[in-house]
């Protein structure tokens, strides 16, 4: 790639070539990606997985139109909903509008959002047949669409506002795969890696490469950071993850490029996550099932994201404060704590809940 | 109740009044019992959540001919699967066939058990009215079907088979009510306690009133222990679960029958158990999620239950019995363990597979 090419995402910004070491600076000074290095920031961090979701009005609106994988698949559109989160929430990230399952449908194993039902396959995956049916796809190709969507939402956002890309884990992607859909008990996946494990390591070297190829391009499109979301994992003993996921978790996150710190984020994780951190991430994600002062405590030496129950949101304002002085009081401002919920913003969230929730956090003072 | 009728039990198995305490003796003595009361055994005993279900061949040629729910309410029946259950597979207890949502069967909401969905209710509890409109029952006559299930089978058991009589925790039982079905958030059910806290209380109360009466009745009825099933408790954070949700586990347990162990039991509640040993239960279950020596562990003095993860069964007998022997491992023949999987057996399971599991943990020897 030329260097021209390479800064083409400021270019396009209207800015010139000079004024990009100056963004560069600006982004790496602001509180999200100092406190994803555990760097002291002046108060702590907050962004919202879905910030931008149906419980925003104008969110609903352009879904009103469109729908979901057409608003994925839209970059103009996708940006649009990514900035206006964004601003609206006065957040400290922003995170691309996408979704983890748009490589199977690159994949082309018949991927469908069936209204009410959440995402299926047509054709899971079950045998070598069907992995082997699977294309053989350059990522940056396959999902030009996400990366076209991050370029103009870096155009668009302020200078100083990092950008998160992301994908799905190895594990939680394969397990949509093999099951065709969400799944109660995992019962296809499990039972591959239990007696076909090299059929599962050949699907999981696969889908590791192609994240990879597909995370990194999200850098060089004009992501910041990137999560990891491994977001089924908590189906799991710590035994299975050990033996059938964390190897291939590890080699996601070696293959990214250096210098852009890797959130990985699970829920129901709060027995795996000592084996996530040997995964080696930079941020470790935590929902809302594990108490923040111990399982920081536990997890030592390693920056975290959480943890506020996304429920907490439909309460009364004076309720939401309660829990999210819990939180604050608990990480005893030490560097190193990125505010989120233990999961999305749930449909029914008043967005001036949400707006209420950024405004505790970053107003925040220690006792 | 009068001497004879508290013994009629066993004069209806055709004993004599005088055999009764001989088999108390011989209950007392059986290994589930004493690994209840963490003492020593000559093997670790064993039973399985649904070891009585759909995976046997001879419950589903029940299960064409009658419903669910009137299944749950054929005394004979009932006594009929669940003794069958036990023989079968050799294991060390029988658990009375039954269902943790009959009581709202008989609170009139409109259970039904909707094949394919899982039970719903047709009137959700979210009011002050609708909690109003809750019957005041007595639980032994409500549930007096259950009661003489459990009469039946008692008398159709071996004597030295303990039968284990079960309920709903007042938690899983109140978000049932509250959401209506299976919830993937419970959101109803968090706002209320955030929101209408003295709502809750009421709600809680009455059902701990109630399922105390159960409980006991089911005593009375002739079982030897209690396993209370908090199935949906790990969609909770410790801190909800300590505010909202011990005080009522902890009165319930305090109000059962002495002498009668009380297994205490949740899914993906890794966090919460420490918390769930404060409530006061004998056994406390674990899901496959926790790692078994650590979490022991860190839980010390107390007996615990599990944890075989439900989709190793689905694996070749060669995993299964590695699988089973990490735990045998884990729990270094210390008394106080009881095998069990984390959750319940799976329907797709081959009953052979559940049969060698059994003999693994009878035959284990320590290294």
């Amino acid at each position: 790639m030329s260097e021209s090419s390479k800064d083409s995402r400021f270019a396009a910004s209207g800015q010139s070539l000079q004024e990009a070491p100056r963004q560069s600076q600006l982004l790496a000074e602001s509180p999200f990606l100092k406190a994803c290095r555990k760097e002291k920031t002046a108060y702590t961090p907050i962004w919202l997985m879905r910030q931008a979701g149906r419980y925003m009005k104008e969110f609903r609106e352009i879904r009103s139109k469109v729908g979901f994988l057409e608003l994925c698949k839209n970059p103009a559109l996708a940006a649009e909903v990514t900035v206006h989160a964004q601003e609206t929430l006065g957040v400290d990230a922003a995170i691309i509008f996408a979704d983890i399952l748009l490589p199977l449908d690159a994949f082309n194993v018949g991927l469908e959002f069936v209204k009410g039902e959440g995402p299926q396959i047509a054709r899971p995956l079950r045998t070598q047949e069907d992995l082997a049916a699977i294309p053989e796809l350059d990522a940056a190709d396959a999902l030009s669409y996400v990366l076209e969507a991050i370029k103009m939402t870096r155009s668009s956002l302020k200078a100083d506002i990092p950008l998160i890309g992301f994908a799905a884990a190895p594990f939680t992607l394969a397990s949509y795969l093999i099951e065709g859909g969400s799944s109660r008990n995992y019962e296809n996946t499990k039972t591959m890696f239990y007696s076909r494990p090299e059929l599962w390591q050949a699907l999981m070297k696969k889908l590791v490469s192609f994240s990879i190829d597909y995370l990194n391009a999200q850098v060089d499109a004009g992501a910041q950071a990137l999560q990891i979301f491994d977001s089924w994992v908590g189906c799991l003993s710590p035994q299975d993850y050990k033996e059938f996921v964390l190897p291939y978790s590890k080699s996601l996150i070696k293959g990214l490029k250096a210098g852009v710190p890797v959130i990985h984020f699970g829920t129901g994780s709060a027995t795996l996550l000592p084996l996530m951190k040997e995964a080696g991430a930079d941020v470790l994600g935590l929902d809302w099932r594990v108490d923040f002062a111990s399982s920081r405590e536990s997890l030592q030496d390693i920056a975290v994201q959480g943890n506020l129950d996304p429920c907490v949101l439909l309460a009364e304002p004076e309720f939401i404060k309660k829990r999210t002085l819990e939180i604050m009081r608990a990480a005893k401002g030490k560097a190193g704590h990125i505010f989120n919920l233990g999961h999305g913003i749930l449909p029914p969230t008043n967005p001036d809940n949400v707006k209420y929730l950024v405004e505790i956090v970053h107003n925040y003072k220690e006792d």
